[in-house]
Formats: C-alpha cells, sequence, structure tokens
C-alpha cells in the first residue's frame, strides 16, 4: 500500500480583519516593480469600497474583476492568461483571488498555466502538471467551499468538469478572514455551507477514509451541525467557526474523496450550467439511499432555514441530454469507488441515474 | 489588532506503513551523493532490527542514536552539530529526527544550528533565527507532543528552558505513521498523551482562544477522552487517532498557548530534569482552581489506567531551589497572560506557586 504525500498550504493567517494585513504578506514576494501582483476579485465586489479600498495596488499591479454567475471554464482560464501575459511587462510576482470557490479555483488555475505550456484543459485530471505554479493566494469571501485548502480546481472544460488535481495547486498562502463574508447573501449562505456539511457526509461514509480525514470531517461536520441546526452561536462566532468547518472540510478530503452528490452535481453544472453548491443541494435531497442519516438532517436544514430548493430542473430533458449528463457524473470513477466500493460498477447503473436525475 | 501568519508542514503523509515510504520522500531533496542524510534516532530503537533496518541509508548517510532519558539541552545541540560538520564531507542534504518529542525537537534544533551561527542557546526565545534551516523531517514514534506540527524546538539551556519559536522552525515533510508507535511502554503512552490532553485544555481555556485553536482544540480534546476515558475503540484505531490528536493539537497552539501546568513543569524540568510528559501529568494533578473540569477528567483517567504519579517530589526542596523554579515557571510571561489574563501578575505570585509546587 502507498499513501498520498499530501501538500498543505504552507502559511495561513486567521483573524477578523486580518485581510488588511494583505500588503505585508505580499510585498516579500514581489519580484521586480514591473512584475504585478494581479487581483482576481469576484464582480460582486466591485461596488463594495470597503473591500476594493483596502487591496493593496501598487506599482503595475491590477484588479481583474470576474463574473462567477457561471462555473469556472478551462477557456476562461486561457483568456485570463493570455490576458495577463499582454498586459503585463514581466511574469507576475503573483495571483490573489479574492471571492468564493469559484474565484479561488480560477486563481488556482490562472497561477498554474502561468508556468505550465498549452491549454488549461490539457491539465485536467490527476498529476499532469509540470511545473511549479506562480505564487499564489487566497482569500475566500464565503465559507464551505474547501477550495482554499485543497489541491484541485475544478473547471468545465470542453469535454468534461473535471479538476486540476497537482501538489502544484494548492496555495502558498491562505488569509482567512471572517469579516470577508459579511455581505454573502443567505441562499449562498447555506447552498456554500451545506456544500461543506455534504463533503464531509460523502467523505465520512465512505470507503477510502482514514483517521486523518476521519477527525478534520468530523470537526467540520458538527460545526455545519452547530450553525445550521442549533443555531446558538452569535453572528461573529458563526462566521469564525464556519470558516474554519470549510478548512477542515477540505482538509477531510486529502484523503478521501466526494462522492454521489457532488458526482451527479458535475453532471448538472456541465449541462445545464447549475452553480456547484446549489446542484449538491438539489442532487443530495434525494440520496437517502446512500446517506440516510445526512440527507435527514440536511432536509431539517432546508426547513429551518426557509430554503427554497428548485425542482423539476431535469423534467423537459431529452434522453440524449440525460445521457449527456450520466455520462459525466459516471467518468467522476474515483468519487463512485470511494462512495459504493471497488465493485460499484454492478451498483451504479446508467438506468438508476436516471431514474434519480429526473426525480431532480 | 495584528494576526500571526502562521507557517504550516507543508508535506504530510499519513498511513500505517507509510514510514515505508520514507526512501521516495526523500530521494528528491538529496543535494549531492557527499552532502548525507543524517537520521537522529531514538536510542531505544537501537536494537529494534524492524526498525533501524527500514531507515533508507545510502551514500555517506549516518545514524546518530541520540537517548532521550534527558530533556533536551542547547548543549547537546550544539554538540551533534560540531559532530555532523566535523563528519560530513558537505553540508547535510537534511536531519531526520525519528522517536518522541524531545528526538523531533532536536531534530528541529539542529536543522537550524547547521545554517544559523553561534550557539543553540542565543536562539531561544521568539522569532531570533535568521536563516532558513535545512530540510528536515519529522517521525514521531509515540503521541501527543505535537512537536511533530509546532513552530518550536523547546530545549534546556544553561539560563532557562525555553523553546527556539521560528518560522523556519517546523518540519518540511512529516511522516505520521501509527505502526511506529507499536512499541511505546504503557506509561510512556499514558503520559505523552496527556501532554495532548493538557495543552488542549490549556489552550481551549486560555484567553488566546479564536476559531483556528478551539475547533483544533476541541476535536484533540475529545479524541484523548475516547481513546483514555471511553476505550472502546481498537488497539489501531486508538493509535491512528492518537497520532491525528497529537498532529490537531499541535495546531490549536498555533493561535493560542499552553498555560499554567506547561509553565510550572518547566521548571521541575529545569531544576530537576523531571520528563515534559511526565512533570505536566505532576503539575496537572494540582491545578483544580485552573482547570477543575479538565483536572476531574484527568484524574479519572489515572485511575482507569492504574498509573502512579510520583508524589511528593519537591518535598526536600531548599527555599533557593524553589525559588529557581519559580522563577523559570514566572518567566514564561505569555503562558500566564494566555492562563489568567493581562492582569496575571495580580494573581500569580512567588507565594501562590510555592504552595502549589510543595504539594508535589
Amino acid at each position: 500500500m502507498s499513501y498520498k504525500n499530501f501538500p498543505m498550504v504552507p502559511r495561513v493567517i486567521f483573524g477578523r480583519g486580518s485581510f488588511n494585513q494583505l500588503s505585508e504578506l505580499l510585498s516579500p514576494n514581489r519580484l521586480s516593480n514591473a512584475a504585478p501582483f494581479i487581483f482576481l476579485v469576484d464582480d460582486v465586489f466591485r461596488t463594495e469600497i470597503n473591500v476594493t479600498s483596502r487591496i493593496p495596488i501598487s506599482y503595475q499591479d491590477r484588479i481583474v474583476y470576474v463574473s462567477t454567475k457561471e462555473e469556472p471554464k478551462t477557456s476562461q482560464v486561457d483568456a485570463l492568461v493570455e490576458d495577463i501575459i499582454l498586459t503585463s511587462k514581466e511574469r507576475p510576482s503573483g495571483i490573489i483571488g479574492i471571492g468564493g470557490g469559484s474565484i479561488l479555483d480560477l486563481a488556482k488555475a490562472v497561477a498554474i498555466m502561468l508556468t505550465n505550456e498549452g491549454n488549461a484543459e490539457d491539465y485536467q485530471g490527476w498529476d499532469l502538471v509540470k511545473n511549479k505554479a506562480i505564487y499564489h493566494v487566497g482569500i475566500p469571501t464565503i465559507s464551505g467551499t474547501g477550495a482554499e485548502v485543497s489541491r484541485t480546481t475544478v473547471l468545465t472544460g470542453p469535454t468534461r468538469k473535471l479538476g486540476i488535481n497537482s501538489d502544484f495547486t494548492p496555495f502558498d498562502q491562505v488569509v482567512l478572514d471572517p469579516e470577508m463574508t459579511n455581505g454573502a447573501p443567505k441562499e449562498q449562505w447555506f447552498y456554500t455551507g451545506m456544500d461543506c456539511f455534504i463533503h464531509c457526509v460523502e467523505s465520512l461514509k465512505g470507503t477510502y477514509l482514514n483517521a486523518f480525514s476521519r477527525t478534520y470531517g468530523e470537526m467540520a461536520y458538527n460545526i455545519c451541525k452547530e450553525i445550521y441546526l442549533d443555531g446558538k452561536l452569535s453572528k461573529k462566532e458563526a462566521q469564525d467557526k464556519l470558516m474554519m468547518a470549510s478548512w477542515h472540510g477540505g482538509m477531510s478530503i486529502a484523503y478521501s474523496q466526494v462522492g454521489v452528490a457532488h458526482a451527479m452535481s458535475y453532471g448538472l453544472s456541465y449541462l445545464l450550467g447549475t452553480k456547484h453548491g446549489i446542484g449538491n443541494c438539489i442532487v443530495f435531497n434525494h440520496l437517502e439511499e446512500f446517506y440516510s442519516e445526512g440527507v435527514k438532517l440536511f432536509k431539517k436544514m432546508v426547513e429551518i432555514h426557509n430554503i427554497k430548493l428548485p425542482t423539476g430542473i431535469c423534467a423537459d430533458l431529452s434522453d440524449k441530454d440525460l445521457d449527456t449528463m450520466i455520462g459525466i457524473a459516471l467518468s467522476l470513477e474515483p468519487l463512485w469507488e470511494n462512495a459504493v466500493g471497488k465493485n460499484w460498477k454492478k451498483i451504479i447503473t446508467p438506468k438508476k441515474l436516471k431514474a434519480l436525475y429526473i426525480k431532480m
């Protein structure tokens, strides 16, 4: 048996207001005055002066606002990289992602593609990246995805939705400032937090689980219950703890994998463009068969927070579309093996997935 | 308010038998055939062929067996560094510590002192190290100290017991192989595990606590209870989980601090040479006033595992000796501030510590 040598984020700062220390974190990493820091920032912050005015811009540094209405695409990464190369005198000193999972994944992918030839789609898979990425920093503004700590960056390419999984993917620096999540709309707060809850369930119920993943996963799972079920924490405490749950939930997947909800949600995203957080929730709501206790708790949380999950999103799909979704979902073999075991192909058939999809 | 930018161990491998992958982990880090890897190994393994035969020795690599009957000393670090410099053709490729907290701390300190001038005692304190240490790897063979993940290396110097706390202290690579803890004697298993339990109590009850430290601390605390109180886990499960508790417990101190037990235990070690794990237990047993719930649980664990804590170790000490111990304990200001608050000097007087010490 051979174990993975897991790369961890080598530097993390945690604290309310720690975003204000960004300048002192970046300065020692500036390569030259002509080598800019590029800030990839979620477009929703364009008018948030409280955030933008605190982004430390010097010399040739640039803020690039990026819409996250759609899930991140390989073509979007390629376009960003081309733009950065064309507008920078020298290779950038670093890429700083400020936003949710989409922005964090884009920042990781852009940092990789600035030192690796070809197109982003060439690197979708496991351990295909050849060269170290440039210095990259992740600053989450919503909690739950685990993108701040993971060794993947999930992208929709021309033929599949799949991450760039590599030892060079993790951020060099993460800033965990719970105040940055102040402005998250309630529904997004719910769906993104549920991303954490759901991947903890998938990790804890998976066949790949070991003590490393279990201890991180249980911690994050319990925090999600404390926040979304018990609801006794103050707003600040809940923000602080949810940011840590996201971190620990991401660490939980280091040695395990996600499972059925993520695999099927990738199918929804690929075909319908469904965003990751809400897609997970739409799928997970129908997975009692695989995760009975988790789904029971999830339904309670949906009720407590008065969330209206979309329904009927697959009702009008053609057989061809359904087959496309099923194909995407089934291609994620490690997820199914983790969820159901080595013989998963005997249990998880296209027919079974079709029956599940048309309920959604 | 300014927050610490915490350095994390950038690479970790976890799994039963992962020690067998040591060669593949080290190889890419070999600088040249004349730049050896130096393995600092606890002397108790000298006759453990199952361990020694699996240490991957090539070229000029050397195993140095180190006795851990005493707590690690700055003079011991200096002697090891001198020996390594005199016997190696080139600066070593790396230092690999295989053992408990003493060996791990020695490995970290030796790696630092190979690139920094002067003597180890010059660096006891906070952020005094100037140059990056050489590549260093930690492989714990007993669980609880957190030395595998911390940014300190605690040493007894000529004038004090104090760590070399720096961003260069943490290991570059940690190997968490729970099978390596197979041979730990029961009493040592208990005392070292209690090191974890006690520093979690100190962190969780401290004034420095934030959500980062709290979530790690609670996880480790709960695992300790599961192992030492409930006792329902299989031997393997307990080994696996205790190794993770040690890791998480160490992370918990990143943003907080230890407290009363550690401060007073340092005094015992300095004067009497009491080993850290047992010293913590001897002190903690008398700290109901500060940690009532923790001490209650601790006493139960002592009873369940039929541990005979030494008593009367301070009974015959002179006033001068007691004053020395009290001086060492009181010098650890951050620990007291964490434990009791900014006004700790009003509460923690030499008289109070004397009354506690003479009960031990």
